[in-house]
């Protein structure tokens, strides 16, 4: 058995793009700074970079912890370290918080240099496809040319299916996990109403509610609840509240009854002082906005067809937010171009959420692909 | 093939409840009244009555239009009418706005005469089992001892099974239509977002809002789009939005981009100004309550022991929200208790909605049922 340990104590870094990016809406950033962790030891012909993309509330903390908050520990720290299936005596991992985002990169809450005055609601829309070039930048940066390895689940797997098209020399391997070629109606629907939730909160002002020293809290809370109840199965749910009752009976109030709401406020709570809105609202869009496919008349395959990376693809069997149809459909779009792909369907009852967890099969998938993929 | 019509013109009735009538939560209301309608003919010995239970955003105009609205047609016209399904020919039909509603049955937005203010939030807290009481009343004010059937889908689903339970002699047939013997975690998940949406809405007020002249518009609306999502199939959604964008292409903006967003704002702008925020509130507790196993140790067959009636049950394929696999529990109990049950899963495309339209292989089951039911 292997003997799997923490990465230990990690430290943030950060650098300054002082060039400016071009946007895919058009927009142009003048600078940017990106937040970054890394994991591991980059080897002598710089061949073991491996970059793994977060989700929409994921950050670049994606193992160990720090040495001033023992508690926080990477997202993804059951996956990332010496030992673990993404071993870190091997590989030089790299997390970094995306742009827009609000755990130390520029983003809508940071100052925007021509103004003085946070960015809010000027600040750029961005996309996936963005975030791809932005995290290139990063990797000339590093001085790294080819990553042996982009990875990432949900949002995450959508900038690693991104990397392999827009980069197809740059990246030998993609795991695209839990993910999909593009949202449905549904989960744009979804999306919507959380974004609908934070913009008609009054406490939003128009997006530049950090001059009036306010959070849509309100707002937040409530894209967060709903979310939650995407991650998760309808089996999982049940299992982990049921209709388990707060006071063993009803008792006929909008208090907390039901473990489930219990459960709901705590976590919409915690994530509206976390947070920031305007990333929230930001990260929604790019969601809804990612579909490699539109520029090829929804032809998927013919979006693939620039892609030479090897492909690991896994969904989760009760995964009703990216299904596994979804991640089937960019299987069969890999295969129709002769590329290499592994697939694996996993049987979880967690749902969505399964991506994050230290499953016994899953994790065996992973390990075996970084074992044995090509550099 | 049957030549079937429209009810035609229809008035809806009113009737005043003088009496004390003590809830399940133990609260009284000392007086209330019911709006309802009636279609057909009662017959000589009283033995054609079928009631109707609506859902959450329903009322008692279940068919035929009014004479100074004729685009207010009732919301299952399609289902009851002469040559329809439920055959008014041969029929009583009767629909009532639920007590708590917003249609004219006495409700939040009523006047409390204790206090001559609106009820608001001291409007008592209603379960499925205290509608079934005040329509038993309304049915001893019609002079009907005995329904020919009780037919409801949804929440009028699990009143028609109440009926079931709670007057055992008093119900010959129950349809129980796209419904369940209790919510799911992810239901009440999906309420209590819906209802927090409301709670926290500034404009509620505690649910006084009326006194301040304001609806809490923000909230309503929220809550309607949640439920709009649950009430179709991912399959229906893509089939009917997609990703179809209304201006061709991305336009980087958080106005409407994708039609399904405008779909959704539609549906949550005109549901906004027709209902009541706490008849919303209400009704969704009083879905989260309905549990008739509860007293009985989580065990249905031991509560269906009672009952007396044959049954219809009716689910939809990808019906989402109450699930087929809900009504099977509802056949499950009835034949533990070797009552004569029917069932029926249809195939359809349009998840929990598909209950409310005129589906021909639904309709039929209908139409067959109810024309050989007992009396």
């Amino acid at each position: 058995m292997i003997q799997s340990q923490s990465v230990g104590i990690v430290t943030p870094q950060r650098v300054l793009f002082d060039e400016p990016l071009v946007l895919k809406s058009g927009s142009v950033l003048p600078s940017y700074e990106l937040t970054f962790e890394t994991y591991g030891e980059l080897n002598a012909d710089r061949s073991n970079a491996v970059l793994v993309c977060h989700a929409l509330s994921g950050s670049h903390h994606v193992a160990g912890h720090y040495a001033d908050d023992p508690g926080n520990i990477g997202w993804w720290d059951n996956l990332v370290g010496p030992g673990k299936p993404l071993d870190t005596r091997e590989f030089f991992v790299i997390g970094v918080n995306n742009l827009g985002g609000c755990f130390g990169s520029t983003g809508p809450a940071s100052i925007n240099p021509a103004t003085g005055r946070h960015w809010g609601a000027e600040f750029p829309f961005i996309t996936v496809e963005d975030w791809v070039t932005t995290q290139a930048r990063l990797a000339d940066h590093l001085g790294i040319e080819r990553f042996a390895a982009v990875v990432g689940g949900s949002l995450g797997g959508m900038q690693a299916i991104s990397w392999a098209l827009q980069y197809p020399d740059r990246v030998a391997n993609v795991a695209a996990i839990a993910s999909a070629p593009k949202l449905t109606a549904q989960n744009i629907a979804f999306n919507e109403v959380a974004r609908q939730a934070i913009l008609t909160d009054p406490d939003f002002h128009g997006g530049n509610y950090y001059q009036h020293g306010m959070v849509p809290v309100r707002g937040l809370r409530l894209a967060r609840m709903i979310g939650h109840i995407t991650y998760l199965s309808d089996d999982s749910l049940a299992e982990k509240f049921g209709r388990a009752l707060r006071h063993g009976k009803h008792i006929y109030s909008y208090d907390i009854e039901f473990e489930i709401e219990s459960y709901l406020r705590y976590q919409g709570d915690k994530f509206s002082r976390q947070f920031d809105a305007n990333t929230y609202l930001l990260t929604t869009k790019a969601l809804d906005y990612f579909d490699p496919a539109f520029e090829h008349g929804g032809n998927l395959p013919a979006a693939f067809a620039r892609c030479k990376a090897d492909f690991l693809v896994v969904s989760f069997s009760t995964d009703w937010r990216f299904a596994p149809e979804r991640s089937r459909e960019i299987v069969y779009a890999l295969l129709h171009n002769r590329r290499n792909v592994s697939y694996a369907e996993i049987p979880s009852g967690a749902g969505h959420d399964a991506f994050l967890l230290d499953d016994a099969h899953y994790h065996a998938v992973l390990r075996s692909y970084f074992g044995r993929m090509k550099r």
